[in-house]
């Protein structure tokens, strides 16, 4: 007996009505990419080893999938490689190109490449599955979607105010309401310019993020505890209890940061996307915090990440200004800034708030039941009507009993079910069903079309 | 110096342009699908070697591309293994997971693995890339997508007849005018058995093949020489010269295998196809084609290839019916037809004939020039106002100087070109240049949007 079939671990099958509802997701994201002036592209699954090993630090090239080099995969392994048992130099050997692990290093990759036939500003987005050999858990997969815009080739702060309001544009449209959280690289390392301890901006941020947790004597005692000279634990305070209003913030760390170039010209970055904004008819919150922090060394300016707000859930977005994409790849100077949704995450909330909308759920409009050589064939008639008229229509394939058809229509979640029997056929009308209402009417098929206009 | 970046051979990067032409592909494509009943489903990038191997044939299994186990790959491998240095042995060690070949398999395992949760029939389509390690040449490619729809769970021809009328609609939209053969694996069968050579089929049908080309008398030279008896040979005469349309096709088929049970049953189905089709209103040209043999021993009864009239190009699609979809799964029983749309030839053919529709490829509506700051943040406001209104627009993000901002505005194919400087924030004006006509007019932001409704 032939083994239960299986799927790798952390890999995913997505049914039906999962794909609807991720369709919808990316629909509507795609949409708004476009009306903002984001077009596609796409890059292979497969990189080479070359261009994704050393990207992520070490144990992100650990979690990279490599795949096994096709014909004689032997052919450059020796002996004493053999004999060594050198996992990373084995590796090196068998293997020379690897999955995606995101698809940032592509995209540098991709720009790099063909930097000849683009012209910049480069506004791209992208939509495909990375792979990570991550422990799988709850939320956590081996293959999973990205879902990233990014202008590449412009300096100028109008591109993240722009990707403000497509993020704004894509959760008013899925209906999931969220707060847009702002910080701004600058800002941290002025912060840990003026305490005198560069090395220590992450243990800040750590810390001012349990604020609420653990109160403030707490956050104190922690950043002792981690080193801190009490002096700059003392100049943190106003930072570390910093609230009120964005523009009560902003004046706050106006005030202590006065001495830090860098960090005034985070501040003022800030208060220049806000400013744009406040024009906007944004419809989320927009809210300054310091402890955003995602990514410290990748990011150069604005830093963002969305959280919803009525679910308990990770944040849902996130992005920022980076300096040097493809530097890596040996042409300096070009900077960017981007944005990544998190599918999987908002697929999460929008199951959980339970948001889709029902026309996106919504497969076939009227199913034909088949009663028959004679019946079937006059159904076909009204099937290439329907369809003209682009109505998503079908007939069950065979005569089979009607409990049978109707649980089709049920698992389908068919619209209308249109019966044609005898009586049917000669008077030349449908007896049509409404599944929700469980109303049915008999109609000519002119009728029947004219319900969906 | 860094190497310069590269892309594994046999692997492309899909530009803007190329994605916008294979997103029309596509969505056309899915849109016939839909209106069809049927719909989507996706499964994993990796599957398990044990699902893959074995499938494929001998060559299939080296075609395979393999994922290295992560973690200690060769916590599984013994010093034995090393020193044998067999590849097929050590490869199972190294590795249990692999990229999926084509969608055909992981559509089988996924039917079983979900057989509880699926009703039938079940009508699925899958568009996803599919990995071969082919040796790289042109139009063969290492990665590429397929697109594929299948009805399992039903013997009725109506299924045949349906995805018939799905090639149909799906070239008549994109505008590729195509010949879709036929054939029937019964009446090939049925041939075989009744000048009593059975394994002669593929030398019989690669004969026929080249009837236009070599002529008569050399196919029949052909035949004797792949050993077919002569009587056989002679007896073969009315079906080599089969010619006529359908019908008279349909008649000697009829008289002539009148003695092969398969035969005649191979015959009465593509009857009832041709029949059932002859009531729609299709624009392809239907054709009898007994020399499709495509997957001989994977199809069962329906065969079919679609020809484009315009291009000369391989088949650009293909199909046909299968017995047993998921036996080797252990669940037998589960019969289906399907078909499967070449999207790389397709995107060649719709290339040649220049048949991308215009707004297929276009992205951005309307770009405003940056002039800057006052002049940008007045451009915002009429953003907001055009993307409100669904119309696709963008601002270049800086005030550059006009002659690259206008490069850039051809680079992205814009529509119309916006300008707003000082006269127009004056006057609450636009000007608003048409790029394909180079006419310039001077209008309200309601005009604008007018032009779009």
């Amino acid at each position: 007996m032939m083994a239960k079939p299986s799927i790798p671990k952390g890999t995913r099958d997505f049914s039906v009505d999962e794909m609807a509802k991720r369709n919808y997701i990316f629909d509507t994201i795609k949409q708004v990419f476009a009306l903002y002036g984001f077009r596609q592209i796409e890059t292979p699954a497969m990189e080479t080893l070359q261009t994704l090993m050393g990207k992520y630090g070490e144990e992100g090239d650990k979690l990279l999938f490599k795949v096994l080099n096709s014909g004689d995969f032997l052919s450059d392994v020796t002996e004493a490689d053999l004999a060594e048992r050198n996992l990373n130099r084995l590796a090196a050997r068998l293997c020379e190109k690897g999955l995606r692990y995101d698809l940032t290093v592509p995209f540098a990759r991709f720009v790099v490449m063909h930097r000849n036939e683009l012209t910049f500003p480069f506004k791209r987005y992208q939509i495909q599955p990375v792979w990570r050999a991550d422990r799988p858990q709850k939320g956590r997969y081996r293959e999973f979607y990205q879902c990233d815009a990014d202008v590449v080739g412009s300096d100028s702060l109008l591109n993240e105010v722009e990707l403000i309001e497509m993020i704004d544009e894509v959760f008013s449209r899925l209906g999931i309401r969220v707060a847009i959280k702002l910080n701004n690289r600058k800002i941290l390392s002025g912060i840990a310019e003026w305490i005198g301890a560069p090395e220590k901006i992450v243990d800040i941020t750590v810390a001012i993020d349990k604020l609420d947790k653990i109160g403030l004597d707490k956050v104190n005692a922690e950043l002792l505890e981690k080193g801190l000279p009490e002096e700059a634990v003392a100049r943190l305070q106003p930072i570390i209890q910093l609230q009120g209003s964005n523009e009560e913030k902003l004046q706050v760390l106006r005030r202590e940061l006065a001495g830090s170039e860098t960090g005034v010209k985070g501040i003022d970055e800030l208060k220049y996307i806000l400013q744009k904004l406040s024009a906007s008819p944004l419809r989320s919150t927009l809210e300054i915090d310091l402890t955003l922090a995602r990514g410290l060394n990748y990011y150069t300016g604005a830093i963002l990440e969305v959280k919803a707000l009525d679910v308990q859930i990770g944040s849902i977005t996130g992005g920022g200004r980076y300096d040097n994409l493809t530097g890596v790849f040996g042409l300096p100077g070009v900077s960017g800034v981007g944005i990544s949704f998190g599918a999987d995450r908002i697929f999460d909330v929008l199951n959980q708030l339970d948001l889709y909308p029902k026309e996106s759920m919504q497969s076939t409009q009227v199913m034909f039941v088949n009663f028959g050589e004679n019946e079937s064939q006059a159904c076909l008639g009204h099937l290439s009507r329907l369809r003209a008229a682009d109505i998503r229509a079908e007939i069950y394939p065979e005569a089979a009993k009607m409990k049978k058809q109707m649980s089709y229509a049920d698992s389908i979640g068919t619209q209308y079910v249109a019966l044609v029997g005898e009586t049917e056929m000669a008077a030349g009308k449908i007896a049509l069903k409404n599944m929700t209402t469980g109303e049915q009417s008999s109609l000519t098929i002119d009728e029947v079309i004219a319900l969906f206009v």
